[in-house]
């Protein structure tokens, strides 16, 4: 990621920094929208989503952060003794973590995890992050490669979206589109925007339970429990499938 | 404008519908930013700048509202019992306008105000909208226009942006290059952005104290005061020029 790409890092860091923020979201059909914003990233457990503080006591041993942003989760893990590896796409966001005091973060995609960071025995990709797998082929992928660098007992810990409820025309004629091209239905092109930096394009994945649930048939992992959050969000507890 | 352009009409309306909505603002270098938000064309008087507040004991008789978006100030001066027409360009701004209970509002663009309106005595362009004169050339027919519309002891109430003091580089650099190709310094090229809808590109004009009162000379009109408000705001009371 090129320094005029950062835009969700650069926005973290200027929040961190008590500049002014925000993130804009592109869809590659011209529908913009502003994302939470970059506080959500900074939120201390008290203000999470409840889903994701129940999730927390699934948490053991050793975890990988992926997407780890500006910190939130890595930061609360560590502070209860775990040892975590944070990862992001974004140099400024893994700068955020390090002022932050998180102690091992690394600039890395996802798609470069492998063995060569160790064995982990929790993962966790909330605030939506099971999107980061992307689409079907990549998100198989990344997952059969996940599987091979946890131990027996470990856990994925990922928060997605359903917006298959939605009634909004503009998340319905998308979602349709995708189904009918034989995706996931909630596969969004999109891109960030922060003032002038802009990231590249990449797909961005929502999927319904049972979506998720075939995308993880014959990837070493199966879904154990869900635990529904406010509106379309939902937590996944996904476990090794011995 | 039309229906698919409607962009921060189409934002009012979904708040006022109780909808989540936002206004993205996009500059033709590529730099993106969010406004306010649509909650601030909705604030009743006690949520105004100051500035703004302070103003309102100059407004007299018969009023036109340029730029009136969900009707914060026709509604607040209608409810003192002037008489007011509200004008805008924007269908969905102009229903909401309707919808909240102004009595005179109409879908018009600043540059089609002439004497079928009849004669005001007070024109409004609060919260920034002296930037719909647009850039000097065509704030100088407007102004001159206005002059022939309204009554001698008019007066325009209208607030405007000094950015020259700010140290952002992102601001810097395009002001710079208004000034060195003669432009006004705080003259950019903008559209507005909210879901699919999105403006056409237009100019959007900032200037100085100095710069506004260069651009009253030989329109009709001059500065009788300035109102400082935070940051880079200030509220002008222009009276006519005789």
């Amino acid at each position: 990621m090129r320094p005029e790409e950062d835009a969700y890092g650069q926005a973290m860091l200027d929040h961190f920094r008590g500049k002014e923020a925000w993130e804009i979201v592109e869809r590659d059909d011209g529908f913009f929208m502003i994302s939470a914003g970059p506080e959500l990233y900074f939120a201390p457990i008290e203000n999470w989503r409840e889903a994701e503080r129940k999730v927390m006591k699934y948490v053991r041993g050793r975890v990988l952060d992926i997407g780890c942003g500006a910190g939130r989760v890595a930061l609360q893990l560590q502070g209860l003794g775990h040892e975590v590896v944070g990862i992001d796409l974004s140099p400024a966001a893994i700068e955020t973590c390090r002022l932050r005091g998180v102690a091992d973060a690394r600039v890395m995609s996802i798609d470069d995890v492998d063995s060569s960071l160790g064995t982990f025995d929790t993962i966790v990709m909330l605030g939506g992050n099971l999107g980061l797998l992307g689409n079907r082929e990549r998100g198989r992928g990344i997952l059969t490669k996940l599987a091979d660098t946890t131990s027996d007992e470990a856990l994925i810990l990922g928060a997605s979206r359903d917006r298959t409820e939605s009634t909004d025309p503009d998340i319905v004629d998308y979602f349709s589109k995708n189904l009918m091209q034989g995706r996931l239905s909630g596969q969004g092109r999109i891109r960030i925007r922060y003032r002038k930096y802009v990231t590249p394009w990449f797909d961005f994945l929502r999927m319904t339970v049972e979506e998720l649930r075939g995308l993880l048939t014959g990837t070493g992992w199966r879904l154990r429990e869900t635990i529904p959050s406010d509106d379309s969000l939902y937590v996944a507890v996904i476990e090794k499938d011995r």
